[in-house]
């Protein structure tokens, strides 16, 4: 059986078909008041409580390929690198998603569908709903535009910025997973061996560190936090910059999965620190906090790794058995 | 002086112009808690208030042609689409923008800061700030994807689906000037004479009806209410559809400009009642309201009209000196 295509139910066919399957999965809740179909979304927000909204924009071809990627674990991930960036801000509770789609229109119904089976999925399972958004037409690509509305206690609110002199530099999970696993996927070896499917799902299917950001904020010890979407150099770029300090990182201390390792001794172009550093889209957290509570904070995960220390000297520095490293441009950054 | 290309300065090198422009401008709100710069954005919301939040997303050859509108008249339109919606539910008030911009690397710095202008300047005249967003690579087109967040009183809310039989279909302005617009734009008449500059304003720079959508909804009175934002006899079906009811209008009395009449006297192509119906981007209201407050509602501006009434039996139904007029397809929908 063929789909339909979306040239052929028209904006007003999807949408009818998107508003049944999305208003029975996810209304009606207390506090919203007004769910899809309507001008706006309206919902109320819990008492005492600080309005978190992050938004984040996929393109096909510049974040995905649609050969690479199932419909349903495209809509995942796009629903995950938001939720990531509520837990980076301490692990705010995601409540409303609003999503917003550009299409061409030679793109299948069933592809859509299974697009929000992903998104619904991811939804469900962090406990927040679609609330909304925009579908339009584009020429070529496909354009996913989601913004995530979440809330939380003011004072559990952490920032890129808080940073301070003397505080351990600590990251959840492994790094250059995901690199490595688009690394695979870019080379055309979608059906690698075992340990190179476990580096391609981590590109594909990442976790966000919703409830480890949570505990890690509740500590009121964690200075500063940020996610590393766009790799860790970057991460780290990121919080030493907005706090007005540097940082000293141990790299042998950065953790690499032994899936990473394996691969670099197959695959010579790998180079593990190279894509732990420079590498995005590993969705885990680079923290800063106070030493003195280091060995309490490590009880909440088992992959809680201190890389280093924060000086105030400015600039960051890479050292290996106490000598300074260099290293290229690490990361991606958009247009260059 | 020619202008850096975004793949010189790079996304870092943008976000770092565009967070000096923005911070300078817009922070700090005493509300505001993280601004732009961070993972997501934070603020408080008023107490009692409920949550309203809209995304549309623009995307370029489909909503808008680069050679046709100003960078600034761009970024502001934007916002407006935006915040017409805000005024569709009963004049929320707009507090925060996010804005996801999709650039293609040949865009020059001076285009996006002009685009940020335009952006500003529609966020200033109607009381909100931009709160961060997420600025993207694409391979060919502009696509600008923003979410609004405002707030307002609950039982000021107008959905679309409050409409009773017997309530009057009232209008704001005049629908078809901005498809007529268009339609010059499309024609390469970009030098046009000064009725068809009117006409060529309105399609470019809308204006969103929030301080009149607030009015109306302040009454009680108005039980339904939506945008014209697809053309009104799509904002009509809405209505009718979500209401559970039909509506008989009276064409004759659907208003359009004395220019759109104009143009139709010069261009046989052009029939203003087509382009009334089934043309997009006017931004005006429609709703329907109790027939006993009309005359309090109208003296709230000049420009609104009545064309029809609210029917038990289902259906739209057009009329003309008391006969039914049928159409063909009318408006605009995506992908087809």
């Amino acid at each position: 059986m063929t789909s339909k295509r979306l040239d052929n139910v028209g904006e007003y066919g999807l949408l009818k078909r998107l508003e049944k399957k999305l208003v029975s999965r996810s209304l009606p809740k207390g506090r919203v008041i007004v769910g899809i179909g309507d001008d706006a979304f309206a919902a109320i927000l819990s008492k005492n409580k600080v309005l978190v909204v992050t938004k984040d924009m996929l393109v096909e071809d510049i974040h995905f390929r649609r050969r690479w990627i199932k419909p349903e674990d495209l809509g995942y991930k796009s629903m995950v690198v938001n939720l990531s960036d509520l837990a980076a801000m301490g692990g705010a509770k995601p409540l409303y998603a609003l999503v917003g789609l550009g299409l061409p229109g030679d793109i299948s119904v069933d592809f859509v569908d299974k697009l929000y089976i992903g998104l619904n999925k991811a939804c469900s399972k962090y406990g927040c709903m679609i609330a909304g958004g925009d579908t339009v037409s584009t020429k070529k690509d496909i354009v996913i535009s989601i913004t995530l509305i979440g809330e939380m206690d003011k004072d559990k609110l952490v920032t890129r910025s808080g940073a301070r002199p003397g505080d351990l530099v600590c990251v959840s999970g492994n790094f250059g997973d995901s690199a490595a696993g688009l690394h695979l996927l870019e080379e055309g070896r979608i059906k690698a061996d075992s340990c190179g499917k476990k580096l391609i799902q981590k590109h594909l299917l990442p976790v966000p560190r919703l409830e480890l950001a949570k505990k890690l904020s509740e500590t009121g010890h964690v200075t500063s936090m940020i996610d590393s979407s766009d790799g860790l150099a970057a991460s780290l770029k990121f919080i030493t910059e907005k706090s007005c300090v540097g940082a000293e990182i141990d790299i042998e201390k950065i953790p690499v999965s032994k899936e990473l390792l394996e691969l670099s001794f197959k695959d010579r172009v790998v180079n593990p620190l190279r894509l732990a550093l420079g590498g995005g889209e590993d969705y885990e957290l680079v923290f800063t906090a106070n030493p003195k509570v280091i060995n309490n904070i490590k009880r909440f995960a088992e992959d809680i790794a201190c890389i280093g220390v924060i000086t105030k000297k400015k600039g960051l520095n890479y050292m290996s058995n106490g000598r300074a490293v260099k290293f290229g441009t690490l990361g991606y950054q958009a247009f260059i």
